[in-house]
């Protein structure tokens, strides 16, 4: 890409938008203002602006969308059912000439939606945690190091990507550009079915348990609640997560997960016909071949974050 | 039980046979020597007792199974497979008065080679970490706040078994009685099914990248190596574990870990189905329910550990 830095970072000298002051948007917000730059925000109730300018989160917050008219880029820092079906007054708010982004976890439906709504709009995902939610998640840094996916398609105005480019790595973040519907397969394998294959976990230890003691709080029902450990812990923390976001994971992605449920479908099925023959050999060679996977996929530093 | 503290105490003023000296052998080593009582432990290897002297895990360490013969109290802190298949030359070396005890995670199997070879034989699983291994993984104080399970049937000794429940005492653990074959189906809920389940997706993400790549190692494979983050490093973590273990403790627990990979499989296919459906209220029900289930299992405090 042949974009000059001057002119991808021209952004920097006007306002920047920021529609959302949730932990991705309240956090970005931060780091904006930490440069230097100008932030100005639209949030839905009048208490979530109340407290975001008690955490001075934006030099200006306002739940009216004329916040956002003098603003170069505006990133939609919205849940995905809010950004799969806008607000029409957002929309009309958004200047023209403004690069527009979006943070949502999921980037074919969302490209769909809002390519045809803007034309220098540019999908894109950073990758930071969910545990916290709300106008008190945001904090300083949350990008540092973390990927920020972008997924642009012939439509996408290199101009507006080289912007949204230069925002990401002004957060610190690896920049990563893939097609949407690879970042959509990809996440639904290592972000959507995790949760559902978590939370399927819960339920089981609840319901097996239950069911052996032929009611619903007997005495194997005490004893998993009392011996589950950091393992349990672990396997179960995503599944334990918020419900609604979970579900509108599982929606918006829903070809991708079911792509995801299947495959491992099998490769669990595979194990548990190991476990009937009795084919021990079989199995801890699928284990091994896990604990071979697993830093490929998890590097230490990470891992014990 | 009307066992006087005194008598359950009486194994305090003799050695302490420990038969292994891993992570669990270890570890129980290191906090009895720091309460004065003397140690002493068998080992398989010279280069181990070379090691544990260095360490100075214990009083006396040996690879001469004689090492046990003033022992008032010997505990077997041996893998599952040397439990199931001992060592002649170690059941002949355990003194007939000694208390006998274990460690293992699977216990009606344990108990039922044990008690034919010693009278005073108590079934018990102190539930800890098993994330290091060998002879440096000992730590002190590992069992402080853990739960210590003990499985006694008719034939247990309530003598012995107040002695095992003193040393775990001492050892700062909380104490429960169960049936043996309930330990197994918990166990197999909390902890031997989240090993296969752990395991499984990182076979699909694997697996599912490559198949959509049409090839081992293309652009999908390198995408969730890249995305993937603290979620999926948290779900997968007792996948990514020792696959001889996850090997033995499902085939020592065979039974148990078939009937919760059946309630698994169907907790799963229910979402599978959600998803077909399109059904998103059930889908988010079933999610809120994992929700609110998760804090029965997790203390936050243990969660964060």
């Amino acid at each position: 890409m042949a974009i000059d830095s001057e002119h991808s970072r021209a952004w920097r000298s006007a306002p920047v938008g920021i529609v959302g002051l949730g932990l991705i948007g309240g956090s970005i917000a931060l780091d904006l203002r930490r440069h230097g730059l100008r932030v100005q925000a639209l949030v839905h109730r009048a208490e979530t602006a109340e407290r975001a300018r008690q955490r001075g989160l934006a030099d200006l917050v306002s739940t009216d969308a004329a916040v956002l008219s003098d603003c170069a880029l505006v990133v939609l820092a919205l849940p995905l059912d809010r950004l799969l079906e806008p607000d029409p007054a957002l929309v009309a708010a958004i200047p023209e000439q403004a690069v527009l982004t979006d943070v949502g976890s999921v980037k074919q439906s969302v490209l769909e939606v809002w390519q045809r709504l803007h034309g220098r709009f540019v999908a894109s995902h950073p990758m930071a945690g969910t545990a916290q939610a709300g106008v008190d998640a945001g904090v300083e840094g949350l990008f540092s190091g973390r990927t920020w996916v972008a997924t642009p398609n012939a439509q996408t105005e290199l101009g507006a990507l080289a912007c949204v480019q230069d925002l990401a790595v002004l957060l610190g973040a690896r920049w990563l550009c893939c097609p949407a519907a690879d970042h959509d397969r990809a996440v639904a394998l290592i972000s959507h079915l995790p949760v559902l294959v978590s939370a399927a976990l819960l339920q089981t230890a609840d319901r097996a348990a239950a069911m052996a003691d032929g009611g619903s709080s007997g005495t194997l029902g005490s004893l998993v609640r009392a011996l589950a450990s950091s393992g349990f812990a672990d396997t179960t923390r995503v599944g334990g997560g918020n419900p609604m976001l979970g579900t509108l994971m599982a929606r918006s992605n829903r070809t991708a997960v079911q792509l995801a449920l299947a495959a491992y479908r099998q490769a669990l099925g595979a194990m548990e016909e190991q476990l009937s023959a009795g084919d021990w050999a079989a199995l801890e060679a699928d284990l091994r071949q896990a604990q071979s996977l697993r830093p490929e996929f998890v590097s230490t530093d990470r891992s014990a974050g």
